[in-house]
């Protein structure tokens, strides 16, 4: 696959990195949304229809972590999945979106 | 604890069940934002900065599956999970939203 994800992953496109894991991403969104607007990206090429269980939960988990690195756990966030036409969704490639930093 | 969803899952108050697994059940929101508003809610009282790898993953392949079963799964759907103040929480009991049934 080649969407703009893998290419992130893949080290061809620059982005702005907050955290990491085995098997994920979290990079700042360049269109922000919030102060606050991050998207979480799991390595792997997959689609919300076909991620596991352990990989959905270990995204979910991701999406606290990173909320607490960044510092709005306390004040608060929004995390969205866009899924298909109807979800407005952009990459064919599953992430998480984190928005907080005002209300939301 | 007991907020409206402990008593939903307690069967003190009534809703409208979509689907139900042994760690969480989907319900008709009562005040739906589009043409599908379900909420996926674990059975457990959690929060999501509390939520195990394990149930934060089956709570969100349970949103797949619930999307699949009302028939919004190629049309497309949004999960949103608000967090907090910021987030527009309105229950402290986490849950999942599927939005979908129009383009969002």
């Amino acid at each position: 696959m080649s969407d703009i994800f893998c290419k992130i992953i893949a080290g061809e496109i620059k982005s702005e990195l907050v955290a990491e894991d085995t098997d994920w991403i979290a990079i700042n969104d360049i269109r922000p949304k919030a102060p606050v607007h991050i998207l979480v990206i799991p390595k792997k090429h997959v689609e919300l229809q076909d991620v596991s269980t352990e990989l959905a939960g270990n995204l979910l988990v991701a999406a606290r972590t990173v909320a607490e690195k960044v510092g709005v756990d306390k004040t608060g966030f929004r995390v969205i999945i866009n899924h298909g036409e109807h979800g407005g969704q952009e990459v064919p490639h599953l992430h998480l979106h984190i928005l907080g930093g005002r209300k939301l």
